[in-house]
């Protein structure tokens, strides 16, 4: 069932995800989608918390790395590097369409939002005492800016993957970092 | 007929954008809302022409600024720094979902999205000749950095109004600005 919802949502998007595709997909009723699933909002909700696993499962298989190292991995953890990223990203910001319309599914992703800029500050907060960011280095400001930088490249890449190859995604995050890491003027 | 448009978007998503809803929301038949969009697809296009159209309207009466001060100017101007902007932004958000899913009106966005980048690129340009900006800046490269960083604000913004407020956006950006000013390492 999962599977057949992430089918219909990497082809259709979230607008497209209805329980009348989903039991198409699947070749059976309506009937038993609506048993697992008695609203599009909770279709919605479920394809949501698959992608957050499949992210989860991602940075948990990712190598441990500390301070500089492990900021730059937790952003490269997140772009369309792979083909699984990309699809697990096009949900992602398909769904934004529906969280911004519902105070609930809206909350949720503010809540996620935050809780991923929290984990960039603590590799921000340990680059600091390492010395690898100057001394001055706000760790929830810095993690904001990288945050909305990563997310920000996530949405052009996705657009427009034929200018963003693998490489140009990992040089753009490493110029990010040249800035964070350059004495302040 | 727009401004029924743009209020069922505002309030109900591209999701909950439908022939019916506009009807509804303007008291009339289905019927005449299809005479002048005869598809959902029709009635997103709209939209977004509309809110192109809001932004560029916006960015004409700004004020004129030069090298790293239009750069900053520009960055500023795509924020959701108040009501207007981030109804604006609302709805173009939410549009990515039937952008991603539909392969004509994803290259639309992805002409956007270039467009804005090159834009950017012609204030990192002239920042580099006054001197605002390293000599060995690559004005692609940083507008690239910058329209990512400036578009995931957005979304960051958006969805936690409350943590965002219009001060700390502007100090996002200022931050933003001086890792690019800083001498690269």
């Amino acid at each position: 069932m999962s599977d057949a919802v992430w089918r219909v949502l990497a082809e259709r998007g979230f607008d497209g995800l209805t329980i009348r595709a989903v039991a198409a997909e699947l070749g059976s009723s309506t009937g038993l989608v609506s048993h697992y699933f008695p609203s599009k909002k909770a279709l919605v909700a479920h394809a949501l918390a698959v992608a957050g696993e499949r992210t989860a499962h991602r940075a948990l298989h990712t190598p441990p790395a500390e301070g500089l190292a492990g900021l730059r991995a937790a952003l490269l953890n997140v772009l369309p590097l792979s083909g699984e990223m990309t699809a697990i990203n096009r949900a992602w910001v398909s769904s934004w369409d529906a969280a911004l319309a519902d105070d609930g599914l809206g909350a949720d992703e503010a809540a996620r939002l935050a809780g991923w800029r929290e984990k960039v500050a603590g590799h921000v907060r340990t680059a600091r005492e390492r010395g690898e960011l100057p001394p001055g280095t706000d760790p929830e400001e810095t993690a904001a800016g990288a945050a909305a930088f990563a997310h920000g490249l996530v949405v052009h890449a996705l657009f427009d993957p034929g200018r963003y190859p693998e490489r140009r995604q990992a040089a753009l995050v490493d110029a990010f970092l040249d800035g964070l890491a350059a004495p302040s003027s």
